[in-house]
């Protein structure tokens, strides 16, 4: 290796640093919307969801100056392979965290409505639940980014399954609420779009996993990314409710 | 301008065209995906459905080769300022058409559920005008990045605000749908789930949109995108059903 070449190198390794630096910093900040998001869902907090909404603005901020750093390495550097490979990703990355910064503040959005309604039998309580599954594997793809842990990526995407199971329960029992008591359609209807958010959370850190695991081994992990809401699909969650 | 330069700018054209040769391609069946799903909804043609369903493994292989493709480029040629722009604008607006594709599989997984319920009121079509709509942004969104028409990328941008329209419209009218008739509840979640999605849509396709004017301008269109969904905050989707 020429002296040129070491200093190509190591100017592109701090570039990269820098650019790891700031996924992890979004990371975290998302990582904090998803949590506050549902707290202020439980405990019926108008001003920590307010906190959310106005937090988002920090997060795409983040993805803006992400998106021209990376483009600004790819000018300058020229990286091949493996280290252009971990450029596109970060920049495949930074979208799925915005997207998942959306969701939380969609949920947080839905706190204020939700507040005009009694409490409908405890699902906020299992929607919390389930945010917090969802925050601990965004944790874990980023931390699988950071040590290029393919094994941890190939373990969130696996748990995704869980979030859909929990995701269906949810939407089952929402549906039984609504029948037995019209007066909390609405209500239900809210709920039932938060759960689906938090599911669709799921699925952009089942990307980010998979971004990990294209990082390290260069292949995409085996699709089938076949989405396990079975409420498309399962006769079970047709309830029959007309006799058909 | 040197022969060299010349000759690997040429180049850079060439693989250029091709790979927008792939991005159209995408587009035009990712815009038959939309039409048929939204067909198959309306007249229960559930083997219609089917085939979407099946079509849609052809969209992801586009995307993977696509990325795949730019990669090379990038890596091959080592674009510059505009020249990336364009290349990277690529990627996102291939993720895009890949998640468009995504909800209309999803929405066509929905019909075989829906054929097991009665019609809901003209539902199906009204769904289906919004996504005609839908369609309508997708085509002038593409056409705008070939004729790098940044006026008309704008235009879809505005119009996404109708979809979002048609939505909250959709979505108070299944409200009352299911307060006067519980017994539709079920069949009008599965429908709610569908136009929701369909308004997802006109988010990618903005996102597209916005791509165009970056690769035009260099400048990343106004935020804010804030959503126009305003069931979420909107008291007069409250409908005070519980007299609070």
């Amino acid at each position: 290796m020429s002296d040129m070449t070491r200093h190509i190198h190591s100017a592109f390794d701090r570039d990269l640093e820098g650019i790891q630096a700031q996924i992890m910093k979004m990371g975290g900040l998302v990582e904090t919307a998803i949590r506050d998001a549902a707290r202020s869902l439980e405990t019926r907090d108008e001003e920590l969801a307010e906190q959310v909404r106005a937090g988002d603005k920090a997060i795409d901020a983040l993805e803006d100056s992400l998106n021209d750093e990376a483009a600004r390495v790819i000018a300058l550097r020229g990286p091949q392979a493996s280290d252009l490979r971990v450029v596109l990703s970060v920049m495949r990355m930074s979208a799925n965290l915005e997207r998942i910064g959306d969701l939380s503040k969609n949920m947080a959005k839905r706190t204020s409505v939700l507040t005009q309604f009694p409490p409908v039998n405890g699902s906020a309580k299992s929607l919390r639940r389930m945010a917090r599954e969802v925050e601990r594997m965004l944790k874990d793809a980023l931390d699988a980014y950071i040590q290029r842990d393919a094994e941890l990526a190939r373990d969130v995407i696996d748990r995704d399954g869980e979030i859909d199971q929990m995701y269906n329960t949810l939407f089952r029992e929402l549906l039984t609420f609504m029948l037995e008591d019209p007066r909390s359609i609405t209500a239900c209807m809210h709920l039932h779009f938060i759960a689906k958010n938090i599911e669709r959370m799921g699925d952009h850190i089942t990307s980010i996993a998979e971004q990990v695991v294209f990082v390290v081994s260069g292949e995409h992990p085996d699709k089938p990314r076949t989405k396990a809401d079975r409420t498309s699909f399962d006769p079970a969650y047709s309830l029959d409710t007309d006799g058909e």
